[in-house]
């Protein structure tokens, strides 16, 4: 199946169109301002979706969806076709973990890393505190580019320890000298982004949004129909806006009848798409208190996630880290164990409760990461905890 | 769909068979002798298979494969449905990292718990220095039922974590005191063991080995025909005898037209099935020697592996640490980031070459568990390495 996409769409004015190629990872060099450097998104041919494409079953790698996807020129790990687990009270969880690198970002960088492998660049450069980088260093080794990853001095071990194995450079520098670098990767080596490389609000890579429409693709094939309400965790808002075109798409091709309410969920300690939106701005700039929800704590949004939750009807969220935990105790006690920063979206639907137009059909959160991506794992140590010991010799001595 | 499972079988004697109910946990009570207890199988009316079983398309969840595996009484959590992914030279590696907790034990223990919830069991106990132990704890937390994990002091910290998130009882006590903590645990508490809870070789749950079943049936869905081979890592050798079993049921039923050769492949540390085999005993006990491969450094082996190389016209064989450390880089330079022991089946085919029948069809190597789980995992420093500085000082300087 031959991808059907045809040009890059400015977010600001979806009027102004530029051709597909090359992807525009600065933003819209038309209508972007001092302030916002605007992202783009890519347009289809919609009139030359096969009329079968969402009557096939689902199957692993992206190329599933080629037609609305841009060309996949990497090569893929099978990723995406993850599974929808039910919670006690019926809500629907959508896995993410069970991704190639065990992350929704797996679904981002293939098409990604495509744009890159597609417009001959010579490596990759990222900047990622943990699932972006894992997933961008996987894809950019199997399609045999160079890799370099910024990530924090304060990412967990354990992610280092994954990147490297895939053969990429790892630096932890200074945040403020993390985008110069990275545009010097790119101006002078010829590598792609896959991060945002402006200093203005998060504008990111034009493609890569689109491989999370998969995952909207996905939710409606199970179901049977578009749920009434998905709630997703928002760092940069990228997964928001991708699940959310993904059911736009979905309602215009007549595959649904209708658009869910998309929920952003944010830390409280970082609600940058919550600000935005309160004072009516394309993009905010927050101070980012401590959080345990490390991949999410952005001090600025994207539009994209301004005009997801505006289109569909839904909200912005924030949690407390005390909601965090409890909803990320609630997933591992129906045997999901996730990074604290994806349980947001469920953090968000339990401390929230459902929306005030009541829920009229399935609700899913997505969680997106597996917990053994979090600060804290590994540090508890492997001898018995004394309470452990108390629980067995209470057992078997009663 | 119901499940056709009818009776357990000893695998001693297949014309020995007890009811399907209460799962034979301890071994088959007339065949076993005083060196092996010798573990149990289950039978089903394979004359009742529905005609277009292996017609639908893959699905995640057991539930999928219901009639040719015990009852799934206890809840899932979307199991199974793994990608296969193309190495650069052909060879397909089914991906079971991709399940709920991040390895092929799901598999297993959502077979072993449903026995133990189907049969009225208390809780569950387990013993396992990692994947075993999370998979466990995970089912038993999904079904309501309290979990007691032994693991050993020697087992990754984050493990430590995994299995704590899903409320089990972590107990790390020394090597001999756990199986007859474990009897206690099962003769005085009513919980099921999911481990072999017998000092001779290995004996195992009757029921846990047909959950592997369900990655021959994917495997030959996927590919539409069996494969010549299949390389899967052994520890007690339930991977190798559930995916042998499942290619057998495959060729009984018409589906495919031959079986594969199934390769056992150990780390030359512990080998205790090559030896078992070389020796032509039905187990045999080694000393085991330092390992990477923790997962799978196995005093004992246990029939069953030998049955299923025997039975294929395969061989066990083992492979060095270095050889280890080779398929793992493989692996992941192809986007693949699996355990030290994950990387057995591959380990085994690049070392040992293809076997001298020749390859007449696909080739197969089960990846069992993601990198998260190993020791060395998360103790690389976060802070840039030397090189990794040098690298793009010499790629901006140049």
């Amino acid at each position: 199946m031959t991808s059907l996409a045809r040009a890059q769409r400015s977010l600001a004015d979806p009027s102004v169109r530029h051709p597909l190629w090359p992807p525009l990872t600065a933003g819209c060099p038309v209508t972007s301002t001092g302030e916002v450097a605007y992202p783009l998104e890519v347009d289809y041919d919609y009139d030359a979706v096969p009329a079968d494409l969402f009557a096939r079953p689902a199957a692993h790698g992206l190329e599933r969806w080629a037609p609305l996807l841009p060309p996949l020129a990497a090569p893929g790990l099978g990723e995406g076709n993850t599974p929808l687990v039910a919670l006690a009270d019926g809500v629907w969880v959508k896995d993410e973990s069970r991704n190639p690198t065990w992350s929704h970002k797996d679904r981002l960088n293939r098409v990604a890393v495509s744009a890159a492998v597609a417009s001959g660049a010579r490596g990759i450069v990222v900047s990622s505190s943990g699932n972006h980088g894992a997933a961008a260093a996987a894809y950019a080794a199997r399609a045999g580019l160079p890799c370099v990853v910024f990530t924090s001095p304060q990412a967990p071990p354990a992610v280092a320890s994954h990147l490297r194995a895939y053969g990429a450079t790892v630096l932890a520098v200074p945040y403020a000298s993390v985008r110069p670098l990275m545009r010097r990767i790119v101006g002078e080596l010829g590598y792609q982004s896959v991060s945002s490389v402006t200093d203005s609000a998060h504008t990111g890579h034009p493609f890569g949004p689109e491989g999370y429409k998969t995952i909207a693709y996905e939710i409606a094939l199970a179901l049977g129909r578009a749920p009434a309400a998905v709630h997703v965790p928002v760092g940069y808002g990228e997964l928001l806006f991708g699940v959310a075109k993904g059911f736009q798409e979905l309602a215009r091709l007549g595959v649904t009848s209708a658009v869910p309410r998309m929920y952003g969920v944010e830390p409280a300690a970082a609600g940058a798409l919550t600000e935005a939106l309160r004072t009516g701005r394309p993009a905010a700039r927050v101070p980012v208190g401590p959080t345990a929800a490390y991949a999410i704590d952005c001090e600025v949004n994207s539009y994209r996630g301004v005009l997801a939750v505006r289109a569909t009807g839904g909200a912005a969220r924030t949690v407390t880290e005390d909601q965090f935990a409890s909803a990320r105790e609630e997933l591992a006690r129906q045997g999901i164990w996730c990074e604290v920063s994806s349980a947001a979206g469920l953090a968000g639907l339990r401390a929230h409760g459902p929306d005030p137009a009541g829920e009229d059909g399935p609700v899913v959160c997505v969680v997106t990461s597996s917990g053994y991506k979090d600060v804290a794992t590994g540090r508890d140590p492997v001898v018995a905890a004394d309470a452990d010991r108390e629980t067995v010799r209470a057992l078997l001595e009663r």
